[in-house]
C-alpha cells in the first residue's frame, strides 16, 4: 500500500491528518480496490507526460481562440490515450468512471468535446445504424473524420417530437433532402460542430411519399475533411461566448434542399426499401421515438458522475483551505482554523457527505450502464433488458437533475466558504461552476427530465393498490411492494439523537416519504383529470408533488446503495466515519421535505424537527477532525486541482504570492496609462 | 404620463401585456414618482450620448486588458457626469437610488471602481480626516489624483482587529513608518489599487512609544501621479483575473518601512501632538476602534441595493424569454409558453416578488442612509444619531447577507429558465452571476456580517424579560415590545388559504419566528455560557439559531416596508397586485423556517404546511397574467439590459440569429484548422 498510496507532503494540514479516526489509505482501498488505484495513478503518469495538458496557468485568462485550440489539441489526443480507450477500460467497470472523473476534473473542454464527437457520434451509430456505417466508425476511430450530434433546435429542445428539420425523400435520384424550415428549425448547441466536425448525427423528419414517419437519424457530411471548410447548401457555425466550457466548439446547422445518399440513414429502426418504400420493424410510432433518442441515457449516467467528480474539486479546495485559514480566536493572538466554527462546519460538511454519496452512488450507476450495454450487444434477454433499460432512463433522468443541483449548491458554497481569495480566478472555484452549469440544463433540462422518473413512478401506484408484487432489475423499487403498509404503520417515534442517525431511521423515513409522495401526486392527479386535460393535470402536479416525488425516491435510492458499500467495510474505524457521512446526507437532504413530514403526518411532534437539527450539528461537530482525511482519499493530485488554495501541502498563502505576484500584468503600468491622466470636467 | 412612460414597441409580448390586470404605468408612477421617472429618463439619455458606454457587444469576449481599459475610461467618464453628482442626487433621496441601480446594471465594474476610487475615499476623509485633508478631496474631484481604500490584508479580511499593518510614529522625524509584517500582512483587493490609484487610504495600527494605539486610518501615496509608477519602498500590483468585475484593477501593497508625513494621519479619532504623544476624544479603545470602521455601513446599505438592480435585470430576461418561449403543448401544433407551466411559475413567479420587496426596501434603507449622513453632517442629537447609526449597522449587516442570498438564487434560476439559450454569453445572464458573486464576499463575508445583526437582537431579550418597551429611530424592532405576548399567544389557527394569504397572517407568523428565534439563540447561549468560553458559546449558537433569527428579523422588516408601501398605492388594480407579491414573498421565504415553526410548536397540525403550499400555487397562478407586465414596471431599457433574449420587443429568435450570425469567428474557418487533420495513432 506504500507504493500505491503516497504520503502527503508534510505542511500545515499535518494538524488535521493527524486527528483523523481512520487509515485515509485503508478507506481509499476500500472505496477504490488495488486495481483502480493503479489504473489512476498510471493515467495520472500518463497525462503529466504531454505538453498538451500542460501550461494551465491560472492566472492567465484565456482568448476565446486560445480556450478553443487547447481544447481541439487536448481532445485530439485523448483518442491516442490507450489507458482511456474503449477496449482497456471495460477491463474493470470501475476504469470508465475513474477515467470520466479524471478527465472531467483535468480538461473538461476536451473531455466533453472528445465524448461528444466521438464516443456519442461512434455510440448512436452502433444503436441506430447498420453494416453499412461501420466505415464512418472507422474513419471516426483513425481521426479521418470528426463527428457531432445534431438533436437540439434552436426552438426545441426538451420537446424533441417538436423539431422542424425535415428529410424527404427523392424516389427518383434515391437521396434525402434535408431542409430546416426557418432560423427556429437550424440545429443548434452541437457539441464539435461549431468549427470542426466534418459529420453531423442529424435528427429529422422523415418524409416518404408525403408521410410524416417521424424523427430519425442521419449521416450528413457538413465540412470537406482535407479543407474543413462547409459544403453548399449548408450553413454551420459556432454558437459563440458561453458562460464556460469555451473550449468546445458548440455550432448550428442551417440546411437548404441539401441532398445525402440514401444510405446515410441510420436504418435499423426504419428503412427505404429499392422501391422507396418506407419499411420498419416497430409497428408502434412512439415506441420507435423512444428508440431512436434511447442512446440518451448513457450522458444522463455520465453527467451524474460528472457531478460527483467537480464536487470532489470543489471540496478539496474548500476544506483544505478552510483547515489553513484562521481568523478570530478567543484571544487576540490565538486565531482559529474556519474548520473549527459551527458555521463553516454546516456549510462544508454535509456537501462532503454527498460528494461521498455521489462518488458510491455513480460507480455503481456507470457500472451498471456498462453491464446493461454489453448484454445489449450480447443479445440477451430482450424483455430483461427492455425492464432494465426503462429502470436506468428513469433513475439516471432523476440523478441526473438531483445530482446536478445538489453539485451547484456545494460549488457555490465552496466559493463563498472560501472568501474573497475564492473569488479569484487563481482559487480556481469560478471555472468549476462555471462548467458545472452546462450540466443543469443539457442533456434534458433538469424540471423538464426529472418528470420522467415521476411518470414512471406513478404508474405503478394502480399496481400497489392491487397489491402486486413490486421489483425492477436494479432493485430500485422493490420496498414499493410494502407501501401501503409503509403508508399505515410508519411514524417518526424517535426520542434521541443516536437513533435518528441510525440507518434504519433514516431509511425508514425516505421510504415513507416516497410511498406518500407517490400517492399524494397519483391521487392528485387522478383529481385534476375530472376538469382538465391530461397535459394540464400533468403540467399541475409538478410542484410540492412529483418534483419532490422523484427528488425523495433518488435520495433514497443513493442511501441504499451508500449503505450497502459500508456494509463491505472491512473495519469499523472507516465503517463509523462512513456512516456519519450516510447520516449527515440523509438528515440534511430532509431540509426540502420537513413540510411533507408533518403534512403527512409522519410526524406530528415538535421532535423531528428538533432531534434532527441537534442530529445534524453533532454529526458536524463529530466529522471535523476527519474532514481533511476524508478529503485527501478522494482528493485529485496538485497538477489536476490546479487550485492556489487547495493544494495538498496547504502552502496556501505561498501559493497564493506567488500567484498574484507571476500574474503578467501584476506590476506593471498598463500600456494605457496616459488616459488615466487628470481630464478637465467637461462641461455637461 | 404619455410623454413621462414610453410604450413598449408592439410584438410578441403583447399577449401577455394585453392580459393584465393592472395599468403598468399607474404602477410605476406610483413606485417611483414623477420626479424620479424624469431623472431617470434625464439619465438613461445623457448615458447613451458617450461612446465610452457603446460598443458592449454581447458576443464578444473582451480580454482582460480591454476589460480594464474600458472600464477605467467609464469610470473616469462618470465623475463628469453632473446628474450623477453628490450635489445632484441629493435634491431628492430617491435620486442615489436610482443612480444607483442604473450604474449597476449598465457598466457594474465602471460603477464599482468609481465607488470606491471616489466616494468611498472621499467619505472617509470627511469622516474621519480634519482641515489639513481637504486638499485631498479637491484633488480627487479634479481627476488630480485616484485614491483607493486598503482596510483588508491577505491574511484578515473578517477580523479588522488582527491586521498586521503597522504604522509606527519616529518623534524626531515627525514622520509615520509604515511596515507589512510579511505577505499576510500585505494590503489586498483595494478597489483602483491595481493600476490605477495614485493614493491609499490605509488602516495601520498606530504605534506611538512603543504603545499600540490600534487601527488608524492613514493617507499614503502609492502612485507618482504624473508617471503612475510605484514610489519606492513599497510593492503595489494587480490581484490578477477574478470570477467577474474584471475591469476593477483590485489591488495589493506591501510596505516596506515606508515613510509618510505627520499630517497623512486622518487625526478625528485620534492625533499626534507637537511633542510626540498621542492624543483621542475617545477613552474606550473598542468606540474608537468602532468609529475608525463607521463608514462601512453605507457600502452594506449600497450592496442591498445593487441586489434588486440585479434581480430586476436578470428577472427580466427570463420572465420576457418564458413568455416567447414554447415548449410542448396539449397539441403536436399547439405548443405553450413556459409561463404557462406550473413548475416555470414557481421556479419564477417568487423571484419576480422578491425584486418588487427588495426594490421597495431598497429604496427605504438608501434614503434612511442619506438622512442619518446630512444629520450627522448637521451635527444633530448624538444620543439619536448614535442609537440610528447602530439600527442602520445592524440593518444593514443582515439586509446585504440575506438579499445577497436570495439574489444569487434568483440569478441562478433565471439562468437556468432559460435553458441552453441561458448558457450563451449573448444571454446575459452568466456576467450578472460572476458580478454579484462578489457581493456575497466582500464588505463583510455574509455569514459573518450576519451576526453584527444578531448580536444586536440578543440584547433586547433581557430588556423584554424586563418588560421594558422596545423601540429603535427606524422602528425595525418595535414590535417586540409584545415579544412575551406573542410568544404565549400567537399559533397559526388557520384553515383556509384566502386568509394564510392576508398580511395579517403573514407579518404574524414572521413576528413569532423573530420573538421565538430570540429566545431560543439566547437562551442556547446562555446554556453554552455556563460550559464554555464566550467566544466558543457564541460561535455554537449560529447555525439553526443566530443566522435564522436575524434572516427573519429582516425578511420580517423587507414585509414590512413593503405593506406600508401598498398602504399608500392609489388604486384597488395596484394593491391588490402588489399584496400577491407582498403574500408570495412571505410564504415562499417560508420555506427555511418549517421545521421552526413546528419546532417551537407555532404549528402543532399539518395545515400550515399544506396551506402555504397550496397558497404559493394559487398566487402563481393569480400572477402569471400580470408577470409580463410587473417586469416591464420596473425593467432597465434595452441599451442597459443588453441581451438577445430579454429585449422589450420579445423578438427572442431574430435577435439570437443576429447575435450568433455576427460573432466574430462565427463561420470562419478557424487559423489552426490544419492542426485538426487526421494525426495517426500514437503507439502509447
Amino acid at each position: 500500500m506504500v507504493d500505491l498510496i503516497k504520503n502527503f507532503k508534510s505542511g500545515p494540514l499535518d494538524v488535521y491528518r493527524k486527528k483523523s479516526t481512520f487509515d485515509w489509505k485503508k478507506l481509499k482501498l476500500f472505496l477504490e480496490s488495488e486495481e483502480v488505484i493503479k489504473y489512476e495513478n498510471d493515467l495520472y503518469e500518463e497525462l503529466q507526460q504531454y505538453s498538451e495538458f500542460r501550461g494551465n496557468n491560472v492566472t492567465v485568462q484565456r482568448t476565446f481562440e486560445e480556450e478553443r485550440i487547447v481544447a481541439a489539441r487536448q481532445s485530439n489526443l485523448l483518442r491516442n490515450i490507450k489507458l482511456l480507450s474503449l477496449e482497456y477500460t471495460i477491463q474493470n467497470f470501475k476504469f470508465p468512471t475513474t477515467a470520466n472523473r479524471i478527465r472531467t476534473q483535468f480538461i473538461p473542454s476536451a473531455a466533453i468535446k472528445f465524448t461528444v464527437s466521438n464516443t456519442l457520434f461512434v455510440n448512436a451509430i452502433y444503436s441506430l445504424g447498420t453494416g453499412r456505417h461501420v466505415k464512418f466508425i472507422t474513419d471516426i476511430e483513425n481521426g479521418k473524420i470528426s463527428g457531432c450530434y445534431c438533436l437540439t433546435e434552436i426552438g426545441h429542445g426538451s420537446n424533441a417530437k417538436g423539431m422542424q428539420t425535415t428529410a424527404t425523400y427523392n424516389k427518383e435520384r434515391q437521396v434525402f433532402i434535408l431542409n430546416s424550415k426557418d432560423f427556429q428549425a437550424a440545429k443548434c448547441w452541437a457539441g464539435g460542430l461549431g468549427q470542426t466536425a466534418t459529420h453531423a448525427l442529424v435528427y429529422a423528419h422523415l418524409i416518404v411519399n408525403n408521410v410524416n414517419q417521424g424523427l430519425h437519424c442521419f449521416i450528413v457530411p457538413v465540412r470537406d475533411p482535407d479543407t474543413l471548410l462547409a459544403y453548399p447548401g449548408i450553413t454551420v457555425g459556432d454558437m459563440g461566448v458561453k458562460i464556460g466550457l469555451n473550449g468546445i466548439d458548440n455550432g448550428f446547422l442551417i440546411l437548404n434542399n441539401y441532398e445525402i445518399p440514401r444510405e446515410n440513414l441510420l436504418n435499423k429502426l426504419g428503412d427505404i426499401t429499392d422501391d422507396g418504400q418506407y419499411v420498419t420493424p416497430f409497428k408502434d410510432k412512439n415506441k420507435r421515438h423512444g428508440a431512436a433518442l434511447g442512446t440518451l441515457s448513457g450522458g444522463r449516467v455520465m453527467i451524474t458522475a460528472m457531478c460527483e467528480a467537480y464536487c470532489t474539486k470543489a471540496l478539496t479546495i474548500a476544506l483544505r483551505y478552510a483547515a489553513i485559514r484562521r481568523q478570530f480566536g478567543p484571544t487576540e493572538d490565538n486565531e482559529v482554523s474556519l474548520l473549527e466554527y459551527q458555521t463553516h462546519q454546516y456549510r462544508l460538511f454535509p456537501h462532503l457527505a454527498t460528494t461521498y454519496v455521489l462518488r458510491v452512488f455513480s460507480t455503481w450507476l456507470v457500472e451498471a450502464l456498462y453491464k446493461f450495454n454489453i448484454e445489449t450487444a450480447l443479445g440477451s434477454n430482450k424483455d430483461e433488458q427492455a425492464a432494465l433499460g426503462m429502470e436506468i432512463h428513469a433513475i439516471s433522468s432523476a440523478s441526473k437533475a438531483v445530482a446536478g443541483w445538489i453539485t451547484k449548491y456545494a460549488i457555490q458554497e465552496c466559493r463563498e466558504t472560501c472568501g474573497g481569495h475564492g473569488y479569484l480566478k487563481a482559487a480556481g472555484i469560478g471555472s468549476i461552476r462555471d462548467d458545472h452549469d452546462a450540466n443543469l440544463t443539457y442533456e434534458g433540462e433538469n424540471y423538464v427530465l426529472i418528470q420522467q422518473n415521476s411518470n414512471w413512478l406513478l404508474k405503478l401506484w394502480p399496481l400497489i393498490l392491487n397489491k402486486q408484487e413490486i421489483s425492477s432489475p436494479l432493485e430500485s423499487i422493490n420496498f414499493l411492494t410494502e407501501a401501503l403498509n409503509i403508508l399505515e404503520h410508519s411514524k417518526f417515534n424517535i426520542y434521541n439523537i443516536e437513533e435518528i442517525c441510525s440507518p434504519k431511521a433514516i431509511i425508514d423515513i425516505y421510504q415513507w416519504l416516497v410511498c406518500y409522495l407517490l400517492k399524494k401526486t397519483y391521487t392528485s392527479l387522478q383529481d385534476k383529470l375530472t376538469s382538465q386535460s391530461h397535459f394540464w393535470a400533468k403540467s399541475s402536479i409538478q410542484v410540492f408533488k412529483a418534483k419532490n416525488l422523484s427528488t425523495a425516491f433518488i435520495q433514497h435510492l443513493m442511501l441504499q446503495i451508500m449503505l450497502q458499500k459500508i456494509n463491505e467495510a472491512p473495519e469499523k474505524p472507516i465503517r463509523d466515519v462512513l456512516l456519519k457521512l450516510f447520516a449527515l446526507f440523509g438528515l440534511c437532504s430532509l431540509e426540502g421535505h420537513i413540510s411533507t413530514l408533518y403534512e403527512g403526518c409522519f410526524a406530528t411532534t415538535p421532535q423531528l424537527a428538533t432531534l434532527r437539527e441537534e442530529a445534524i450539528l453533532m454529526l458536524c461537530s463529530n466529522i471535523k477532525n476527519d474532514a481533511i482525511a476524508l478529503i485527501d482519499v478522494i482528493a485529485p493530485p496538485d497538477f489536476i486541482l490546479n487550485s492556489v488554495l487547495g493544494s495538498s501541502d496547504g502552502e496556501v498563502y505561498k501559493r497564493l504570492q506567488t500567484a498574484i505576484f507571476s500574474s503578467p500584468q501584476s506590476m506593471s503600468r498598463p500600456s494605457w496609462w496616459e488616459e488615466l491622466k487628470p481630464v478637465a470636467k467637461c462641461k455637461l
